[in-house]
């Protein structure tokens, strides 16, 4: 912005936000810690009616009047996330995305999403950019985050369900700071992508044994940390005698679990459990369905059957503080469930940026020299 | 979008965008009646919980507990607005937008908007575009349908309050749909604003007297079809007194009335009540504040009040279809309250990609060749 009122910003496609290290797991690990750090102060503003939103879909009907309007199914739907965000990086931001599993026969990815990044202050742009790797990264990374905080140090065993964008980068992620690891296990419906997923983490981790297992049940089994990354419709049976004792089971999906256990037998942590009271004001019981599986909404969901009560939830940035704990006893089970909010990508988003502005990388474009209504 | 999943999409700056035909107000009127048509069929989706949702406000603090915080304010907020509109148009976009009064200190308007347009079905980006225009135009438009379906005839009296961005917009839309129009009366606390106001509608309509007035009293008596359109904070006094029988009056932005006057002496019009029965879900009473000064959301804290009953609300759409008469005697006055919804947007926005695809207008851009993680 210039005394004129001229607006540029920078456009940055997916290979550009490569080119800028949005791939950095590393890197993204630690500004989700960061993140959580400017949660606990409450220094960050997004949507609803408590200032806690996710954000706002655009659903549609599952037999629609008219012939021609899309049809409800899983993880189809729209969906903005708007907020600002405080801290050291002081700015606002939108992520925007439509998905449809559809997609994958037309070589797209299930979910196509765009970001905006804008001045806190005036609301100008200062970036466009492609967010699938984004998005991806940053969710992969906060599991990373969870390993850090909520795993047992000695954790040897890692497995995920799910081997799509989400596992994939979560993959990295967690064995990035599980240090002990020796056995990474990929269960996914389609073989073929967890022997992508084998191939790339053999390369990037060679030191550790990835297998490829056939059953969630053997996905299970013996794991110290397991991640559940699968699309909508899944919602795998997780059986409660499958969990080995003191395991962290990270939710980036949901899953289906038998309730009296984990209720009576789990340590359940959140990443905002605030995010989760204002669903109750944006959508109706039941909160976690096919279309939109958070293991989060499920807990919402028990609250609503009476089952439980939110007292016992932790969210991970007082874990991180060490305000609580997250287990009480060594084979106390933990489960790590994210909802995802447009913190974390406004948070990625904005390094991203600025490593492009240093390394002059993306396309800058011009939003007008001077406003026609500036005024 | 090709055989390989490569995705470009089309940015246009303000300028393309007034290339593009986005100034274009006759076609954006006729537009505009087009999407009442399609509202009236329900061919669309919003978000919240009914669907109807105007969008996702991210407002800030009255006391920032960080001092690098925003702070509340007139038209202090960020918003994000997606929806599907179906009909001829059939895709999805999202508006997101930020406002600042202090903007017009650095020679920026009040707000600074972006468009995306997304194919319905993919989610892919078709265009992401300079919405300041788009936006002005498309709210001005909207009291063009007004002047069309819900005033006299023989109206020959037309004013506004504020001549900013908004007014200015609508004064081109009611002059261009009040065809007996003599005389065009603006009033703004800043008369220079009024004054280019007055130059540009002189030169557009060589054959109306257009007046510059002094007090609000002088902008309503002897009116036929008077326009709100002033910021936030203003939130004019229009003492009922000085209403003419028979004339129509369109809240593009709030006023002060007397509740008992319009609730027994008005007939109340609006764009779409469902949004307004949306705003009870996402925000508490009082719904009309000075912050968001929106006069359907006056009717729904008159309803909050036990004031008045919903049911005598009519939707502006089932008027235009002839179901329901906006008067029922001639000296009925009547009022138009528009609360603004992201369907308009894409509704214009999509117009004005087409001619812009169609003329070569706009920066092609390439989201990518084939996505990084097409699975």
């Amino acid at each position: 912005m210039t005394q004129d009122g001229r607006i540029d910003f920078l456009y940055l496609n997916e290979q550009d936000m490569i080119d800028a290290g949005v791939l950095n797991m590393q890197e993204c690990i630690n500004v989700m810690e960061d993140v959580f750090g400017i949660l606990s102060t409450e220094d960050y503003r997004m949507g609803g009616r408590e200032n806690n939103s996710h954000g706002m879909v655009v659903s549609f009907p599952d037999e629609p009047e008219h012939k021609s309007m899309p049809v409800n199914g899983p993880d189809r739907r729209f969906c903005a996330m708007p907020a600002y965000l405080g801290g050291e990086y002081r700015i606002a931001g939108c992520k925007w995305y439509g998905s449809n599993l559809d997609n994958k026969d037309k070589n797209l990815p299930r979910s196509i999403l765009t970001m905006n990044l804008n001045d806190a202050d005036t609301g100008a742009p200062l970036a466009f950019m492609s967010a699938n790797l984004l998005s991806a990264w940053r969710t992969g990374a906060i599991p990373g985050v969870g390993v850090r905080y909520l795993a047992k140090p000695d954790s040897k065993v890692v497995a995920v369900l799910g081997a799509g964008a989400i596992g994939s980068s979560t993959a990295i992620a967690l064995l990035l700071e599980a240090k002990n690891a020796e056995v990474f296990k990929i269960y996914d419906v389609d073989e073929s992508q967890s022997q992508i997923l084998k191939e790339d983490l053999e390369e990037k981790f060679p030191n550790v044994s990835i297998q490829i297992v056939y059953s969630i049940e053997d996905a299970v089994r013996e794991t110290d940390i397991l991640n559940l990354a699968t699309s909508g419709e899944a919602n795998p049976k997780i059986e409660s005698e499958w969990i080995k004792p003191g395991a962290l089971i990270i939710g980036s999906s949901s899953g289906n679990f038998d309730p009296d256990f984990v209720i009576n037998n789990v340590r359940l942590v959140v990443d905002n459990w605030k995010m989760y009271e204002e669903v109750k004001y944006e959508d109706v019981y039941p909160y976690n369905t096919l279309e939109m599986g958070v293991l989060g909404r499920l807990f919402l969901d028990w609250i609503h059957e009476d089952r439980m009560t939110s007292d016992i939830i932790m969210n991970v940035g007082d874990i991180i503080k060490g305000n609580v704990h997250a287990r009480e006893n060594d084979d106390d089970i933990v489960i790590f469930a994210l909802g995802g909010q447009p913190l974390y990508d406004i948070a990625w988003g904005y390094k991203v940026y600025q490593n492009a502005l240093e390394k002059d990388i993306g396309t800058k474009l011009n939003l007008w020299e001077t406003a026609f209504q500036a005024r």
